[in-house]
């Protein structure tokens, strides 16, 4: 086995809430946990450059191993040296494992023991990926931390669905893990639905294997929010203490305070750059949308809070933008939404050191509309 | 009248070609003539931010008064003091009068003496802009240079139609200058179509009611290459030698040096920014589409003889951002071909001064595909 090169440590404990406050150490940087991972899909941060993602991130990112996979294609990123070096992205990197966008994008598809074979989310052509081809086209993109292959089963599919995939995930899983020839960190992916005895059964036999890291799959997949709470709480206590935690697609800022208090460490989602390309503003007041008449003379700028290069643009002017469909309007949005998630866990890292995370929800929900 | 702000002075003529060196100072900035002007439609230039307009321009740039009119309006502007301070641009503007937009973008028309009744491009809407509004809407935008408005007639329009439309023109354009209460500096619009004597006529009334400087309409509309440049050649004995020329509209790498040996001092042209959203690339070596093939492993940059933030990147990666239509795509390509026309302006003006811009252009021709 190589010597990982990344390192786990919990640092504190919020008496108040039970969140844990961490160091995540990569080859490509040190972070605080719990931390937020901007997504860059395709190659980018959308409408950001790697300056501006480092200036709204915290120097850690994802990318998604499926859609880059299709493009530009593992031999593009090798004639790169890798995605990071192709974007130029000084930062550190976590890759899917392709496995939530085969089961959530793609077209027919055919689960057999080896993998998946599956249609072309856009032009049909007949597709393969397994775990182990998974792995090399993780090993390509070269991200410090990669994960799993897994099927990824709908909310609503039964337990006798949960528990055959999650079996087939388990040995997935084993398969992933022995074909690793990198010393990138592996994490494993926690599947079983809404049931606590598969959710369970999925972490212990996932932490018999041993990976570097756990993630939760399956959640923020149309469920109610209390069953992703539900599910999240109940594998606090199951999760190894001295390996990060990341509950994969979440969130919302209120989703990332809930999930930070029942132990997560991690996150990703798409929401703050997404909902910023069609006018939705995160701010420390709360969520917006630019387009709103309200805004055609706010003079002020986005968020009252937060200075950056672009608190220098009013309302007004974002809202013409916008209502104009200029690409500016993306970037400035998209910028402070991850800037305002950024901040936001800032200050969710330093309520936990001072043991009063609760409080810091209370105030949260009294003065934002989250 | 006010003390006009700007001041023009020609430095040198080059003893190859004819070509003029001029200098233009501004409120906001000083010049260096023949200047290419980016343009900022609707208060941004297309995906570029104030910092990256002013790393790619000389400093001034366009802006138009149908669409700014049009959305956020007049009060909009007003409330922002102007849209230099709305955009947050530091450098200097000019507007064009509305004319070219309501010719060519907007319904049906009726053109009266008073001025010209029209539909909304998009909504449909009744409107009305005269010489006197145009000026009004300049002076709210706030550029440091304006243009009277002027008809700009299709360019097959008949000898009868053009005579009649430039003599409604040239009244259009006294009304204008009549009516200006600021100090910014009005250009007034050669018109005349493809006729030497309309353009003459035009010309020598314009002097007479004395404007800061002569803009050249009514060309670049679709005309072939050589009617452009013998008109321009033709008005280049006519306009006076110490106010600057700026043809209207113009253009393309190869038109800005054969207008320049024209004796023009001034141009715009959407063509650098909206190529670049189509993934035409303009590069001192010559234009070329990333989208194609051959660029698919392409390790080199945009352009290999300009260095900037965004030589960083692969053509491979520029292609794949492109082909994904990715914001970052546009925002790279718009900058390469802004950047490129400045340095191309560059070359021209140090030929100028080199007296040599006949040698340059020839190799310009040689060594590139424009």
């Amino acid at each position: 086995m190589v010597n990982k090169l990344i390192k786990f440590e919990v640092l504190h404990i919020c008496k108040q809430s039970g969140a844990r406050l961490g160091k995540l150490t990569t080859p490509s940087g040190v972070f605080e946990t719990p931390i937020f991972m901007p997504v860059g899909t395709k190659g980018t941060v959308k409408t950001l450059n790697p300056m501006e993602i480092s200036e709204v991130s915290e120097g850690l990112i994802l990318s998604n191993t499926y859609h880059l996979w299709l493009e530009p294609g593992v031999d593009v990123i090798k004639a790169h040296n890798g995605v990071k070096n192709m974007m130029r992205w000084n930062g550190a990197m976590l890759t899917d494992s392709g496995g939530f966008q085969v089961f959530s994008l793609a077209g027919l598809r055919k689960i057999e023991e080896e993998g998946v074979y599956f249609k072309h989310h856009k032009s049909g052509e007949e597709l393969f990926l397994s775990p182990e081809l998974s792995i090399e086209i993780q090993e390509a993109i070269g991200a410090d931390i990669i994960m799993s292959f897994d099927e990824c089963p709908p909310a609503k599919a039964s337990y006798e669905y949960q528990k055959n995939s999650l079996e087939r995930t388990l040995r997935w899983a084993k398969r992933g893990k022995d074909h690793l020839k990198t010393n990138q960190a592996l994490f494993g992916i926690v599947q079983g639905g809404l049931y606590e005895d598969l959710r369970r059964h999925s972490a212990e036999e996932l932490i018999k294997i041993d990976f570097d890291g756990y993630s939760i799959g399956g959640l923020s997949v149309g469920e109610p929010k209390e069953e992703m709470h539900r599910i999240t709480k109940f594998l606090n206590d199951i999760l190894p203490f001295d390996k990060p935690r990341y509950l994969m697609g979440v969130g919302s800022p209120e989703d990332l305070v809930e999930g930070v208090i029942r132990g997560i460490d991690m996150f990703d989602c798409v929401l703050p750059t997404r909902n910023a390309r069609h006018g939705m503003v995160l701010s420390t007041t709360g969520k917006y949308n630019i387009k709103k008449l309200e805004y055609k003379f706010d003079m002020s700028s986005l968020d009252p809070n937060i200075e950056s290069p672009i608190s220098k643009y009013t309302k007004s002017y974002v809202r013409h933008l916008f209502r104009e469909s200029e690409i500016l309007a993306s970037r400035i949005i998209t910028y402070q939404n991850l800037l305002y998630i950024k901040h936001l866990m800032v200050e969710i890292r330093k309520a936990i050191k001072e043991d009063r995370l609760l409080d810091f929800r209370k105030d949260f929900y009294k003065n934002t509309n989250y």
